[in-house]
């Protein structure tokens, strides 16, 4: 059965996934990298990085997966739909290789990059991306791949198998909340908290396939 | 040098240290025991309880404290202070065994109880009522009790040396926030993340002493 998986993804200790602020030359907004430092540091993400747990856990990003759904917020800058020539942050080979659905409320033509990453850009419910992205991916598993709002529609929505989620101890104190709107959802995911000598402590939120 | 320490604070997933609606009938509100039943279980809690990680963190409460400070909404019920007999939820022997400063807005006699403790009720702010607990704890370290805003002020105003804080895998979606206001405390303290096996994930926020 395919699962619906979301990786590696950083929040704060006060929850938050993403700062304020975000421009093209902020993605993050306040918040800067200061996420991510975990991840950066792994030889998942640099040859000659890190070889421990994190690396371990960040590396479960890609295996088995056939397709990623992505929000308006994570393919570009703010007014990006405004902008033809924008094809996401990530230059001619995005490291997706699979089709990435991108939810949008300004549709725009499929976009075949090198690597085998093909941008659809769909306005869209969350099941009806899932469906989408299911069929896209052939049996493998769906990528919900951020930003914060996308993840928590479809946490909230019940579609997602298994959540990472990585609390960095920072205090952000403003930005996007992840946990918001889902009170009680311990009761349907069995939790795994295991901390890293970066600091980081990792969270596994999973469950069995519908 | 007398330090300033926090124990066995515990907050959920969404960085809430109580529930909404809080009552008599109701001291955490919606929250009911749950950010607790980690503790509940430990041999420090009761006999026969576990002995772990867990019951080892608990106890550190414990040693070396010459006296509490807590908020109003730790001391009693919302309207309490309009109660003549309200003496505090923990009965004729209370807890602490220390004089303890009640912070509030509404100041009565002292309350001499069992087994060393005394209550103080002071409507003064948290640098004051740390001078006034570090005098009566006579070399000896202040604990701040709680409740959340209680911790929040002291966090803020820079007086608290070591903040240990239980993060519980549970989503209360509401109540009253730890972390609002703090952002960028990283910066002040050294942080350890030690997980156990129940589940919970300790931070010791510590600092040496000013």
């Amino acid at each position: 059965m395919s699962r619906t998986r979301v990786h590696n993804f950083s929040v704060s200790l006060d929850g938050f996934g993403t700062g304020e602020r975000q421009s093209r030359e902020a993605p993050f907004g306040h918040a800067g990298e200061r996420l991510h430092e975990w991840m950066f540091a792994t030889r998942f993400w640099k040859p000659g990085g890190s070889d421990g747990v994190d690396d371990a856990i960040a590396r479960e990003h890609e295996p088995g997966i056939g397709a990623e759904i992505m929000g308006a917020g994570k393919y570009g800058y703010p007014g990006w739909h405004e902008d033809p020539d924008w094809t996401g942050w990530w230059g001619p080979n995005p490291p997706f290789h699979t089709p990435v659905f991108v939810l949008t409320h300004h549709p725009r033509a499929p976009l075949e990059m090198e690597g085998g990453t093909t941008f659809h850009f769909v306005d869209a419910s969350p099941a009806e991306a899932l469906d989408a992205a299911r069929e896209a991916a052939d049996g493998l598993d769906v990528r919900i791949g951020g930003g914060v709002t996308t993840v928590r529609d479809f946490v909230a929505a019940g579609l997602v198998d298994h959540l990472h989620v990585v609390v960095v101890p920072i205090v952000l104190g403003r930005g996007v909340r992840l946990w918001y709107g889902l009170e009680a959802l311990e009761q349907e995911y069995a939790i795994e908290a295991t901390p890293s000598p970066s600091g980081v402590t990792h969270l596994t939120f999973s469950r069995s396939s519908g």
